[in-house]
């Protein structure tokens, strides 16, 4: 179902780390073959287990970080699976949505056979 | 429709309101249910009535807050209506769409039969 | 598709864009009908074009904005329409997804001929 004409669907991935984690997330989404994100930090937030032991995920004030990336819907479950790996253990969620953007060229990896966008 | 192999479809709730009135939003989603929450705070806006009165409903300078909360589905209906509730006469606005989540027990509230997580 | 019993699907537009520019893209999106919108300051990005060339899209600390306008699902396509023309020749990237919103009065231009809001 794609509801926007001209536009085509993408995985819009989202994470919520301490800040000091933010290089090494970017870094696994820009290996991952994301093409950029959008960081939003002094976040804060509240999380805990949804079980009776309410392991504490995160609990704090301005610490946190929003990173925000789109990439191609196939792209989408080894760059979510890699960002689960580097959350084992760590504070942190991840959530993923569809979106849709006017231009997907420039959300997909470079392939050396592509003639230079315009 | 779920497109997200591996992954469990949630009800991702955001509320717009002044920093004031954060903490008992916050509260809301808690008592609601919900295991945790994002918030976004220095957030500015701009927004009236959809209409020729042209209610003003916030015109800000970095003093709104933007709260996420990812809720099971089912959740979904109650924890809005009772943030709808709250934000009666007050100013402020609440979205729901869909998110999708790679560990769904994280955000489903506590179950006393439920086994320890690991 | 509407899984979400009293709500009204919307589009959501997202604009990643220097924070210099906020003012006429939030300028465009009120004449083009907008009712309102939230934004985020103080946000952090990089994006490059997914080709070989690499041509640098955004690679700023914490001078870019992001903008975030409901609108009715019709007025969707000449907004965005707008928002792409002014970011032609600058950095910035737009994105659309469906929002649902439980009054819907509120984010549809003023009509002359509409009762007023209780």
């Amino acid at each position: 179902m794609n509801v926007w004409p001209g536009f085509t669907p993408m995985a819009r991935i989202e994470v919520v780390i301490d800040g000091e984690h933010v290089p090494t997330v970017r870094d696994l989404l820009l290996e991952a073959g994301a093409t950029g994100y959008t960081a939003l930090h002094g976040v804060s937030g509240f999380g805990h287990h949804g079980q009776h032991e309410g392991r504490l995920l995160f609990n704090d004030r301005n610490s946190l970080s929003l990173l925000i990336s789109v990439v191609p819907l196939e792209m989408a479950e080894a760059v979510v699976a890699g960002v689960r790996r580097l959350l084992d253990g760590q504070h942190g969620v991840v959530f993923i949505s569809e979106t849709n953007v006017s231009r997907p060229e420039y959300f997909r990896p470079a392939d050396p056979d592509d003639p230079p966008l315009a």
